[in-house]
C-alpha cells in the first residue's frame, strides 16, 4: 500500500542521516584498536539499521506480502528479524570496543542510554527466539500459537518502542559530547549538524509511529 | 485492582526521584530572574508530575472507578487531565524562564528533545480539546462517538509514549550537561546521583508499560 512506502521513504530518509552524521560531521568510520573514536561511528548507524529500519521492515513483510503464501512471508518475517539482530550484535561491538580501546578506557553500562537499549536488544533476542519456536516449527497446536500471537504482537511493538526510546537518548548522548567536548559545534546555534541530528529523531519518531499505526489496525 | 496499585507505587517513587535529583543533587528550587538555575529545577520535577504520573493516573480512572456512575469517572479523567496539563505548562515557563534569564541568554528549542517535547504537550492540548468536545457535551451523536473512541485511545496512548521518548532524552541531556560542568559529578563512575538518575528512567519506563498493559487490554 502508499502508506508502506511512505515508511520505507522515511526510514530511509533515518538511515542516511545517521550515516551522514558519523560519516561527514563525526570524521568517518574505521576498525580496530588504533582508533576507537571511528569505531564508536559504526554504532549509531547499525543500531538505527538494525534495531529501527529493519524491525520496522521485518514487522510490516506480512502487510506487503498479503497476496503470497503465509509460509513465505514468515521465512521474510523471520530472516529480516535475523538481519536486524546481526546489524545490533555489530553495533554493540562497536561501542564496547570503543570504550575498552579508548585511552584511558571508558566504563562500561553506566548511563540510561546503555541500560535501556542493552534492554532492548536481549527482549529482542528472547522474543525471536519465542517466535522461532512457536511458529517456524509445528511444534505448538493451533490452539497455543491463538493465544501466544496477541503477546508477540504486543511484545514485538513494545520493544520497538524502547529501542526508539533508547536511540533518543543515544542521539542525545552524542549530540551533547560532542557539544561538550568539541570546539566548533554549538548544538544551541543549530548548525547543519544540529539539524541532521534532530531531523534524525523526528525521522525515527514518524516512523516508528507510522509502523505501530498499521500494525495496530 | 492489584496492578493500578503497583502503577501507583511505580509512579510516587519516580516523582520522589526527580524530586530528590533536583531538590538535594542539584541545588533545590527557587522561582524568578535572580536564580535562573534553581528555577530550571522545576522543570523536570513538574513535567515528570504532569506527562507522566498525573497524565498516567487519568488514564487509569476507568479502570479504578468501575463501580461508580460513568459520568462521575469522566469527571474524574478530564480534571486529572486539566491537573496534569497545568503541571506541564508551570514546567515549561520554569524551563523558558532559566534559558531567558540565563546571562548570557540561553536560545529556545534548538534540542531534539525541545522539539519533541513541545510537540508533545501541543498535541495533548489538542487531545484534551477533543476529548471535550466529544464526551464532555451531549453533542456528539452516539454514533460519533463510538466512532471517535478508537482514535481517542490510540492517540491519548501515543502522546504518552512521546512525552515518555522526551522525559528519557530530558534526563539524558541534563545528566550529560551536569557531567560537562561541574566539577563533582562523573556519571560514568556511577556515584549515588548517577543510580538516581538511571533508576528515575527505569521508574518511568516500567510504569508507562504497565499502563498501556493495562489500557489495551
Ligand atoms: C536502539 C538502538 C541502540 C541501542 C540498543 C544502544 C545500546 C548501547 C549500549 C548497550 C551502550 C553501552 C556500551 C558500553 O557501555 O560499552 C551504548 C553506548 C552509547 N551509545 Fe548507544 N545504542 C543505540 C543507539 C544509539 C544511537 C542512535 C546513538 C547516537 C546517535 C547512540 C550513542 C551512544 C553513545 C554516545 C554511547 C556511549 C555512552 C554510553 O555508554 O551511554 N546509541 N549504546
Ligand atoms: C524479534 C523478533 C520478532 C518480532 C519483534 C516480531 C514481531 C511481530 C509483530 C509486531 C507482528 C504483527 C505483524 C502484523 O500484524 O502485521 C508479528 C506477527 C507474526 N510473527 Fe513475529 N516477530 C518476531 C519474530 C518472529 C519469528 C522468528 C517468527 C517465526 C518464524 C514469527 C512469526 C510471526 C507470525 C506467524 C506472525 C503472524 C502474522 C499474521 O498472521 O498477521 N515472528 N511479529
Ligand atoms: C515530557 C516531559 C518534558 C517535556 C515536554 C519537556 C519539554 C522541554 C522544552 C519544550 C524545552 C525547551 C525550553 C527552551 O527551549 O527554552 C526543554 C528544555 C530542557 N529540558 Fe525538558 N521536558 C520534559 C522533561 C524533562 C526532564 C524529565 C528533564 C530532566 C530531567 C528535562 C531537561 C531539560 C533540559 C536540560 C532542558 C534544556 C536544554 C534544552 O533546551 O534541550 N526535561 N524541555
Ligand atoms: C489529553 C487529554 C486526554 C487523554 C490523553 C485521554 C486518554 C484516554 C485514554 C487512553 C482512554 C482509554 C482508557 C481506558 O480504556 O481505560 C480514554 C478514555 C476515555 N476518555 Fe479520555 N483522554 C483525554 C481527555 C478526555 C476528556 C477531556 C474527556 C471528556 C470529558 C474524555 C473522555 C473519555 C471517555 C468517555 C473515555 C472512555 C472510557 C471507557 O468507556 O472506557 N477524555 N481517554
Ligand atoms: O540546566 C541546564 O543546563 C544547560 C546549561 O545551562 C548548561 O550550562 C541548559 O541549557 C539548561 O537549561
Amino acid at each position: 500500500t502508499f502508506l508502506v512506502l511512505v515508511i520505507q521513504c522515511v526510514g530511509l530518509t533515518a538511515v542516511i542521516l545517521v550515516a551522514v552524521w558519523m560519516g561527514h560531521y563525526r570524521g568517518g568510520f574505521d576498525w580496530g584498536p588504533d582508533n576507537p573514536s571511528k569505531e564508536f561511528n559504526y554504532h549509531p548507524v547499525f543500531m538505527v539499521i538494525g534495531m529501527i529500519f529493519l524491525y520496522s521492515d521485518a514487522i510490516l513483510a506480512y502487510r506487503v506480502f498479503r497476496n503470497v503464501k503465509k509460509t513465505y512471508s514468515k521465512v521474510v518475517h523471520g530472516a529480516i528479524h535475523i538481519g536486524a539482530l546481526l546489524f545490533s550484535a555489530v553495533g554493540l561491538k562497536a561501542v564496547f570496543d570503543s570504550h575498552n580501546y579508548a585511552k584511558p578506557p571508558i566504563p562500561n553500562l553506566y548511563s540510561l542510554h546503555s541500560w535501556l537499549g542493552l534492554a532492548a536488544v536481549i527482549l529482542y533476542g528472547i522474543q525471536w527466539l519465542s517466535g522461532f519456536v512457536a511458529f517456524a516449527f509445528p511444534s505448538l497446536s493451533l490452539g497455543a500459537k491463538k493465544l501466544y500471537m496477541p503477546h508477540h504482537v504486543f511484545w514485538g511493538v513494545a520493544i520497538l518502542c524502547l529501542a526508539t526510546g533508547a536511540a533518543l537518548m543515544g542521539i542525545t548522548e552524542k549530540a551533547l559530547f560532542t557539544n561538550c567536548f568539541t570546539k566548533n559545534f554549538h548544538y544551541s546555534a543549530l548548525p547543519s549538524e544540529g539539524l541532521v541530528i534532530n531531523f534524525l529523531g523526528v525521522a525515527i519518531v514518524v516512523l516508528v509511529a507510522l509502523v505501530i499505526y498499521v500494525v495496530t489496525r
